[in-house]
């Protein structure tokens, strides 16, 4: 059994999703977010970010995580703020002795909904029927999306190895 | 009494360096630098940075940190790894519960060198005729005149107000 969280950083939210897999069958466990308003400082901001995936992880206890691999095609100064972001996540991560773990997001999207190029919705729709968790937003639907990439990355390896 | 940390992230290398200030003497106390070699992945990377800087301060016991504030104009795949470095050294800061100022690098050059469009070889030599302090690397330097901008920063809103 595996248990895998999903992260989807971001300077303002920050995305994840808690999910198990028995190398069969996909179990929802839990998702969230980390929301850190613009008016906090930029170090108040990227510590509760640190301090927010450190409680997902101290109280969820996942084996692995997964974060989405960054393909930098924006400005520079919206990837300095989502490098923050990141870093800040990624930290955590290895701070608490975690394995990590990174998908593209045409690897994402064409695990959960079948096509590299799936619109945001279509991720969302498939993620809570894959999980069976009802309503789930934008961030943490991405986040799940990123855990069950993982889930099915690892079993691709087992019957491939 | 202000101990001052000033920090130069970098993914590969993060400088680092301690100053005290009474109002009117600058007083070096140390410097350093947390290197993460390219071969770790990057969660242990940044988690080595995180937990440099967490030793740094927990060693030393500043009270303020600064950091250069970055303006970016290098393509967006370096900034954002600067990003990721720069997130887990601030939130470390922010962890720890320490103000954090901001500085540009004009404003750095300005306060050690006299003039905004310095070179980096300038910085480190003023840095050490300022601090006494012998024979600096360019990272470490770097850090150190972060610390002092600051300091003259406080001295200048001192008088100001």
């Amino acid at each position: 059994m595996s248990r895998i969280l999903g992260i989807d950083p971001g300077l303002h939210i920050t995305g994840w999703g808690v999910i198990d897999f028995d190398g069969y069958h996909l179990k929802h466990v839990a998702h969230g977010s980390v929301v850190t308003p613009v008016t906090d400082s930029i170090s108040v901001r990227l510590s509760n970010i640190y301090k927010g995936i450190s409680d997902v992880i101290e109280q969820y206890s996942p084996n692995e995580v997964s974060i989405e691999q960054v393909f930098v095609n924006m400005n520079p100064t919206s990837s300095l703020k989502l490098g923050m972001a990141r870093g800040a996540a990624v930290c955590c991560v290895g701070v608490c002795g975690l394995p990590l773990f990174e998908y593209t997001p045409n690897e994402i999207k064409k695990t959960v909904v079948g096509v590299g190029h799936a619109a945001k919705e279509q991720v969302s729709v498939m993620v809570q029927k894959l999980l069976n968790c009802g309503n789930v937003k934008a961030d943490m639907a991405d986040a799940l999306a990123i855990a069950v990439c993982h889930a099915h990355h690892k079993t691709f390896y087992k019957v491939a190895s």
